[in-house]
């Protein structure tokens, strides 16, 4: 068996033209808990999930259920519009992006063809931006996107496109936006202003949530958003170390402390 | 001829609902002397070797056998039951495992290809979990799992799967559970408590061979462990200075000291 | 879809006996400028986009239209011969190398591959030599090549060949040379001095495109060249510090300042 | 085109069962050296280039030809034997090693694809081994191999195999002895003993041509070799620099001094 970023499906819902939303792990976690939240509320239902050579060669152990080994995956939700204000969506979360630079385009071309199957024609991104300080107050959500009529749009919704300071967005939610328009796939790439020195930022994913769902016609019980980032932390904490450990290490499988071969 | 990762076989052994047993160098060499002295002392024959262009460039001299080179290899070993009570086996040990991240995945399908056409439908991996400390007293064998009845068997064993601390396990012992499961395979990780800071654990290399020779119903002499595991401890120091080495130098060939080009 | 470099077509132009010249971004950013200003002031037309998943994996925000991404790519244009005196040209230009090593041989074997397709018997690359220090004055122009024709044609035009203190060039400029000779290809890699120290340097840029276009019998208005080099150093200025960050991070996507992911 | 590691052959002697030299850039530029000065002094011919896009992403320029660009490869030699007494070679010399751990088994199994070609059985590789100390005196010749009646024949010969306190050979010397037996090749692997600490070692070079020579039954002069050694020393010394840039730098091209873009 050749190894390979592999989709496997649970099951092949038929949408109609749903709406693209990723949310995967980075600064603040911001994307990968908004869009974690946004599945738990909706019941948004699993049908497949990609593995990846790319991620790192390691298995996690859930820290709620004693013992009990968790692969790295990324997981595709889809979820049927329930009213005709509503969209058909598909939603990506995921414990892992790739290791490797190369990993990053290889992953994002298996998105965007696992997409195009069930008809995407748009996506929403969602990151964070770190401003490396620790501010009070309302948390801003920027955005980047190719086409002026999307950059309008989410304007509109006071999403800050201009005066960013961002210089480059790294990873998923940039190639995404960047190879998908090269299908005919246009997005928006959605950041949650977020210090960047926290494990999870409640306030951001929820200024991020409020303008996702406002777009998408979805209403979203907030009253359980900080509650449930703070139960994530306990994963991500275990995840961030095993960075840390990983990062200075291609021989991880010597490493001295808190190892297993 | 293409480098890729590859089994030579030296005979195909015809077994019976073999169970898999991999013990390959990490933390405290616990798996790799575990796997080893099982090996040895049941009379294990070796029946197939692993190649891969994911080891570290290098070759090994036998440090028994003056000037005499050793490629790295796994080798695969069988051992056919000798009474009822007992389990045809199948059993991993090597010198090494992948130097880059992705290796770790190409191996770990090319290790579960081999295993499957042979049948195996369960399997053991072992490691060590690093506690950072030098502590006297008995060795604790942890676990992890995916299958709630595999973690309750072991459980009664008296191996502890709450409250580990263990957040992943990194390498080739928790990849095959995870993508073993993918296939059907299911299994557990035994993990063997030792400080990490030395070079090995002959105790911690005891409690877990009992748990798992009681698993499988075999009766092993353990009185050579000790002196077996300070044996092997000659190659790997040897190993593991080439690693610290490697470590730091995507170049190795311009190392300034002890390097042979 | 398969992840891997490619060549995305706008037109297909035909061309008659046409130079290439190619200028990516290098020590202080001599190649890309020059080049980038010939493409504008001759009024080149693009034709063709190389995108490679070799490339830092990163979307950048174009800081001349706020929140617009803008995906890396080489860029090709095309030029065709105004007068007899001329000669059609195919010049690269783009916001990336490979960023890894085995990257610059792929994506130098499609660049060659492309302008095979049209042709190309001749080629002049373009970089910047670091000298190390800030010194005033005029500009040398350093050159490099294989044929001893090419070094003679070039040295009457006041390029300098011998005494370069130069051991090698790294990246497309020289492999460029080296595998496009292999090919039948041949050409000669100009180098402007420069200190290194900054993020661009006008007078090298322009003592460059002077050897440049009086070899390609081209009348270039250099009064704008100031201006524009300045202008692109806002872009330039983002890439460096986003390649700073990625220099020392496999996983950039646990980046803790600035990262959105 | 893809880029792969290739042979290029400029022409294919008939060769009557030769013996394989291996001398590639390492320690001490040992077997560089020794197989260089052996090409050199019996007059072999080139037949056959091989290119790798795992050897660094750069050219270099010739010090003794001013501002000419050469490619790295590896290049393999020929010659055939003039009485009884000797034997017919093929010698392989390079400028160049993988650049990283994947590609030397690469690059290993391209090398012996192409000796089986002209069916080699025998080979030897050269490498040097660093003690890390500036010492006077005779320099050893130690040895490695995996068939024993190659070590009897070489420790007859003054080699020592025993004793050596050489942990591993890193890099193609070891790997191709190993590959190799792998193909029914059988090898030994000779090493100079060498300080490490200086970039080439004419001293520790002889000595293993000494060897080497007695071995094939060659008659060797070897009053250049002290002047030989030190004019590729000039080469050497550019290369080194080079490494040492490259090797804390996963991207090359924003190198801030002396690069080219």
């Amino acid at each position: 068996m050749v190894s390979e970023t592999k989709v496997n499906f649970l099951s092949k819902p038929k949408l109609n033209n749903p709406v693209f939303v990723e949310g995967l792990p980075g600064i603040g976690y911001i994307g990968r808990n908004a869009a974690g939240y946004l599945v738990d509320e909706i019941g948004a239902v699993k049908f497949a999930e990609l593995f990846s050579p790319h991620f790192p060669p390691v298995v996690l152990l859930d820290p709620q259920k004693n013992g009990t080994i968790v692969g790295l995956k990324n997981e595709f939700y889809y979820y049927k519009a329930k009213s005709k204000d509503e969209r058909d969506l598909i939603i990506l979360i995921g414990d892992s992006q790739s290791m490797d630079p190369q990993g990053h385009y290889i992953i994002a071309d298996v998105i965007l063809d696992t997409i195009e199957m069930f008809g995407v024609k748009e996506m929403i991104t969602i990151g964070g931006f770190g401003t490396g300080e620790l501010t009070e107050g309302s948390s801003k959500v920027f955005g980047a996107a190719i086409l002026p009529e999307k950059i309008k749009t989410f304007e509109k919704m006071g999403v800050q496109f201009k005066d960013t300071n961002i210089g480059q967005i790294i990873g998923a939610s940039g190639l995404l936006i960047s190879l998908g328009h090269q299908r005919g796939i246009q997005g928006v790439c959605l950041m949650g202003e977020t210090s960047g020195l926290l494990l999870s930022d409640p306030k951001s994913t929820e200024a991020v949530l409020d303008v996702l769902t406002k777009y998408l016609n979805i209403k979203l019980d907030m009253s359980k958003i900080e509650k449930r980032v703070k139960e994530i932390e306990k994963m991500i904490e275990k995840i961030e170390n095993l960075q840390t450990k990983l990062a200075g290490h291609t021989k991880e499988h010597d490493e001295p402390l808190g190892y297993i071969g």
